[in-house]
């Protein structure tokens, strides 16, 4: 399709390529109108088909129009090249960390749902707590070590197995439990074998109490019935805007796989609900497989404690309930939380802003099937799993792989209060799953015009999801060179411009919420805030990864006696205090995969030299640098040092520079970088302990895929993974490496994260950029840059290079028309599920998370 | 100019404005080639000058091209508004913070010249040590009372009196001194008086042996005969690409005014020669006004050190003097300290990158004429010093002054190494003259093709000097909405794009150096590091000021015993240890002049709450505020604290928001938030105690006009401007305020920095973000945004409202060619001073501070 277009450019373009790049003359001809008309004839062309001779190859007549300053420019003025990327060339025909598809998933479903197999399976849209089911399929990433043999041999023989990783709820077992297993090798064959995955995890077993989040577990009246039911009249007396309410959950659900309760938040229900707490909590016990033994410990409201829902509403009745003041004429006008705008029109704010095209058509190339990306010497394959999204493997850059993965590893989110909901929050989000939460992003908003998207694929225990723009690719000028300088010297004067590529995906988090309505219960995944990843591409080799976080607060009821845990946000909202820390796994491979950890510090000497006995007297007090090798995994467990005097590189000892020096990769802070706050709270006793430090470096292993787990939420007491198991006194010299690194926000809410939290304060990165890696600065390479020459005779200009690369001009391809539609739904048997009514869409984009039952 | 232009885009434009930025429908008509041609009638008319009737008011034809994917689209395409900027609307018809004109600069000169004065002046153009002369003459900033007096009632009466700040150095006196003056009230009439500027500073007098850079001093054959001549043939001996040799200067000169010595550090004569030492420095005094006794003190080459030249040159006849190792082969080629292109292409990069354009026109506001700048509610009048550059007043947003002034004060570097030269290097950039420095940029390279450009104008002991682009103003998409959320309720679901306003200079920092031909020494001014200053404007209210830094390092020469002062960068280059530390004033006004310092405090607490007596525990560990005032400025002194748990904002007590919170600015840290590593070195005793600190607070008064002054450099035992002294046990509470806040970054050099460093990783940040100022975020306010309404049948895609606002489609104007002159220069008498040679022109770029003499 791009080739057909491509034809036009070639005609319109028949002349040598520089000319369709070079910059106006400062000449008075009258080109461009007549421009204008041979555009027109090529437009004419693309429609009837014709191919024309190439025989017409000048193009040179056009018009000046007389500019305001009485100057005049000449034109030849052409459509500008397909916006559509070009192929790219990616080393092998396969991306080993391909997401499987619908296809693959339904086999597997089918293959475990087979009579052999003797699974005794619900089918996951129906299941009962106390039923087996499947919870999870996906791609499990091949072994390393297979990976890089195939890419060394590119045999086809040597391509890595296939395999899935299946997660099933054995509700029906004797002993309930969850299990993972490892299915294949792909696609289903006599041979294909399902094996118990238990090598990733510290713990025995996956308790059942711990188990993945689904809604079907909540579709069945128990809930309602004794939670919600016995309290509807102190529901409706809470000052609400309508006739529902809205709960919130707050988790770890449990401790240690003995129990699984939960705090309700609620909430009123309008737009942007998390921000219109009604000061009243429920805590609730869903343990074990039998909803008839479920149910609600304990009551709170505002402040006073109550141990059954008669109790409450005793009080409620008798009038000894101290109430929540009523709600006042002001605070009947809730829009406040919407996203709506407001205020006055900005000062040209009626006109679209800049906008960035590529005039000269798109610089990266996309191998859409296999989700492999290349721009200036860079290339990589992309993954996207349910857990974290958007991961990227095997970056090459230059033609060196140096990052074999790169992928976010958990999402940390702790709160505080003084409320049962807040002080007791601490989310790991990829419980919730951050990939499964992604949605399309919003084209022109989220990312820039002329982003080229890529879609991304999940299982759900109730059905499966396909998003057609997970991800989005772009290049943009960062608006400032990468490097410049000015000299009189030859060749000293010029700048080099600071291009970027960046690969984006928006998750959306998942928490979870009751919407209840005096007549029904509906239960639903509900948006929280979203968090933006980034990964930023240099053209110096520098990765800069990125998180920004948007979207509402999660809240609590503002009183007095709420100073400390945040600030007032509305008459009767808190803007909650909370942490926000997330890991990356950074597998860098620096020369190799053998590789070593620097550690640098800058410290003050007090040093005498024999040059200094002038007045100034012989010592002097100066800076100077300690290099040290850590050896050892147990030393590897960082943080940045007071006033960022020192930090750290991976390195390789084996593989020097040109000066002799071992190349490296330094982890380079960028925004707020932070580790957690608060370390003992027993709801993050051991399940989060990366979250601890800034960094730390651990030997790789296919063992150690991850430093957290969709189980550790649950599971602060007995962590599947417990991070801190991987540091177990191995030798990290010379060896294969990993690094963690965090990004990460002390959020103290103010009134400007009404109603969304704004990206630009709410961002943390950091860079991963050569240090002695190369001989020298290595964007020197690029041609988008210009050197200049002091001129020969006074009054002339300076002289310069531009390379013959100039900015195009060309009339550029009109912006798509803003267009969203729902993500693409099936069911489990890999069927499109086109919604009948919107209430079904709805749900359906919910991910089929979203039930209603009657009480 | 524009505004005929304008006539055009209203002609073509006569169909409803929102029609013309509609994105395009989905039809099949045959609308793109008639509109072309529509657009030739266009530029036709504006050639003759003809303005047509505005009853042709349907331009509706026009023809679909086919798109490569079988899709149509249609257009009615027009060449795209003016890139000029629209009229600002200033608040007073003046900037009182504008520089001197070169008429008021010569008229000032003149008055001082003229016999009334009896000043015994030497014109600076050919003045000796000895002689009095004008070093500087600038505007001097009017006090904050009388300007906000003026704002207020904007009664031209009221407006402030314009003084000039002048620097004397009365090399002729008795006890030769340097004095600041005060002149005014300007013009100059009779009324005009010069007062001693005394107030400002810390000490009763600045010694004449600290006083200002000045190339003249070195016009003088002393130099070259008693300290270059004896030592030629050592010089040539050194393995020289050419007859040359170049030398940089080391700083402070001085310790307290009693001595004024530096040492010389040699370097081949190649592009780049920063990175070329030769292991060779001199120690130099010239003291005093007599340049008889000026002399060498020592003589340091390869570790050895020698008092005399005769010493030095005996061993070096003699055979003794142990030689640095010859020049290998290898090392004959310098060119990998130029900025040439060099390796292969990378892919595609053959093509220019993506571009920004304003396809709707600009959307700030300029008036060039009083350097003030409006962009989406924020409105600032710039100004321009020698010290600093570019800076930036009265910044208001949405009609309220948020930021009085905002100005760069001070730029140190401080080296390390076991060389004379780096453990003796601590520069103060102001003195060297960072605004003076200020070149012009490089369109399209140091800022986007769109930017537009305003001149500054500077005097120097030599003369004057206009550059037309020293700064740039641009609107960027920063590719990422500032809030976003993805919801299913009414109104939850959308994004607001992010755009900023950038306004930048980059000023190529002076230090000095001296070429040495065997047959004669030329001094020169010449180009160091560049540093980008930039002002981010955010649409929420946020200000990021950033600084980057690219350019030469300054280097030491590399053997085995360098390896704690930096990295080997080449064969016998050591690229060196140093910190940057950069000092900003903010004064900012949160709600009127009257602000308190809240610190604010993250930390962990233990608590039992009632409600937890489940299987947790009555125990939690949990995140907590602690808010304190500030009271004292002896307790502003502040660093960020570990791990960035809590921090500082400016918030006005008596003002607060609907929340009853009172309004505050944070100073949010961003890139780098460093401070210096070295405290207690005797080069930086005293004057520049500000980089020790991350931030600081003290009481704002016009006697506290700046943390530095162009005299510190010199005097770091006896500063004029001792910061300190700033913080004398005032009370700060709602008092008007400044905070003192620092950028920086602790440069350990690698191989990447060749040929210059990055931009990229080599930069520091801070953001200025409202903090409880608004009620809420005001950047919903944007009609640059999307809001989302989930679709009422399935099916169908989400119905949207963009506020009319859709990316504009039209020709752009095309990007002007390259081109860059030298600035202008102007003589002492504001005579353009046009270079007669290319040798002349040089100079004249060089602000005349390049001399030659033959021995």
């Amino acid at each position: 399709m791009a080739r057909r277009y491509e034809q036009l450019k070639a005609v319109s373009l028949d002349e040598p390529k520089d000319e369709s790049m070079r910059a106006p003359n400062r000449t008075t001809s009258l080109r461009l109108g007549l421009s204008f008309i041979l555009v027109l004839l090529l437009a004419s062309l693309t429609i009837i088909q014709v191919r024309p001779s190439t025989s017409d190859s000048k193009f040179g007549f056009g018009v000046t129009e007389t500019l305001a300053d009485g100057t005049g420019y000449d034109e030849d003025i052409k459509i500008c090249a397909s916006n559509i990327p070009s192929p790219a060339r990616p080393p092998a025909p396969i991306n080993p960390w391909a997401s499987l598809t619908i296809d693959e998933m339904v086999e597997i479903q089918n293959w475990l749902s087979s009579a052999q197999m003797n699974l005794n399976l619900t089918r996951g849209d129906s299941a009962q707590p106390s039923d087996n089911s499947v919870y999870m399929i996906q791609a499990y990433y091949p072994p390393k070590a297979d990976v890089l043999k195939y890419f060394l041999s590119l045999d086809p023989r040597d391509a890595p197995a296939r395999f899935a990783r299946v997660t099933i709820h054995h509700g029906g077992a004797v002993e309930p439990v969850i299990r993972d297993y490892l299915v294949g090798p792909l696609p289903v064959t006599p041979a294909t074998e399902m094996t118990h995955l238990t090598d990733i995890y510290h713990t025995e077993t996956l308790p059942y109490n711990a188990r993945g989040y689904d809604a079907l577990d909540w579709n069945l009246p128990e809930i309602s019935t004794k939670i919600a039911a016995p309290l509807m009249d102190a529901y409706k007396a809470s000052g609400l805007p309508n006739e529902t309410i809205v709960a919130g959950g707050a988790g770890p659900f449990g401790f240690d796989g003995s129990f699984r309760r939960f705090w309700l938040n609620w909430q009123r229900d309008t737009p942007g609900f998390w921000l219109h707490p009604l000061n009243l909590w429920q805590y609730v016990d869903v343990s074990g497989t039998d909803p008839s033994k479920w149910n609600q410990l304990k009551i709170v409201y505002n402040h006073q404690v109550f141990d059954t829902a008669e109790s409450f509403m005793e009080a409620f009745r008798n009038g000894t309930l101290k109430r929540v003041p009523p709600v006042t004429k002001q605070e009947e006008d809730l829009s406040w939380s919407t996203r709506e705008r407001i205020g006055a029109l900005r000062d040209l704010d009626n006109l679209p802003g800049p906008r960035s095209v590529s005039f000269a058509g798109l610089r990266f190339r996309i191998d859409h099937d296999l989700q492999y990306v290349s721009w200036m010497g860079w290339g990589l394959y992309l993954g996207f799993d349910r857990d974290m999204g958007l991961n990227l493997w095997d970056i090459r850059f230059r033609g060196e792989r140096i990052i074999y993965e790169l992928k976010p590893q958990e999402a940390l989110a702790q709160y505080t209060g003084n409320d049962p909901y807040k002080s007791s929050t601490a989310l790991l989000d990829s419980y919730f799953g951050m990939g499964q939460s992604v949605r399309d992003l919003l084209p022109g908003y989220d990312c820039p015009d002329e982003a080229i998207y890529l879609p991304a694929t999940t299982f759900s225990a109730t059905g499966m999801m396909t998003r057609k723009r997970a991800i989005c690719i772009f290049e943009q000028d960062s608006g400032r060179p990468i490097s410049r300088h000015l000299g009189f010297e030859r060749s000293e004067f010029g700048a080099v411009k600071g291009y970027q590529l960046v690969i984006r995906s928006v998750a959306t988090v998942g928490n979870y919420d009751y919407l209840l309505v005096p007549q029904r219960v509906i239960f639903f995944l509900h948006a929280g805030p979203s968090l933006k990843f980034e990964y930023i591409f240099h053209i110096d080799g520098t990765i800069e990864v990125r998180v920004s976080a948007s979207g509402y607060l999660l809240s609590g009821f503002w009183d007095d006696e709420q100073g400390a845990y945040g600030s007032k946000i509305w008459n009767t909202t808190l803007g909650s205090l909370h942490d926000h820390v997330i890991n990356f796994k950074v597998d860098l491979d620096v020369g190799g995969t053998q590789n070593s950890l620097l550690k640098t510090s800058l410290s003050q000497e007090v040093v005498t030299q024999p040059w200094f006995d002038d007045d100034w007297g012989e010592e002097v007090i100066q800076q100077k640098i300690t290099r040290e090798y850590i050896d050892n995994e147990d030393g590897a467990l960082l943080r940045f040092p007071t006033n960022f005097q020192g930090g750290y590189t991976i390195v390789n000892t084996d593989e020097t520079n040109k000066w002799g020096i071992p190349r490296g990769y330094a982890i380079h802070p960028g925004y707020s970088p932070v580790h957690n706050t608060v370390v003992g709270s027993k709801r993050l006793l051991k399940n989060a302990n990366w979250a601890r430090y800034n960094l730390a470096v651990s030997r790789r292993k296919d063992t150690e895929p991850s430093s957290s787990s969709m189980w550790n939420f649950n599971l602060p007491g007995a962590p599947p993974v417990d991070f801190h198991n991987f540091f177990d006194g191995e030798n990290i010299t010379q060896q294969d490496l990993v690094t963690w690194i965090n990004v990460g926000m002390h959020h103290l809410p103010a009134s400007e994260d009404v109603p969304n939290t704004r990206t630009n304060t709410a961002a943390s990165s950091f860079f991963l950029t050569p240090f002695n890696y190369f001989d020298y600065d290595v964007s020197i390479e690029s041609s988008n840059a210009i050197l200049l020459q002091p001129p020969k005779k006074p009054g002339d200009p300076f002289s310069y290079d531009d390379y013959n690369v100039r900015p195009a001009h060309c009339v550029p391809r009109p912006p798509a028309a803003f267009e969203y539609y729902p993500e693409q739904v099936y069911d489990l048997d890999g069927k499109p599920a086109p919604a009948s009514t919107v209430e079904e869409m709805r749900k359906a984009s919910e991910l089929y998370l979203r039930i209603k039952f009657e009480l």
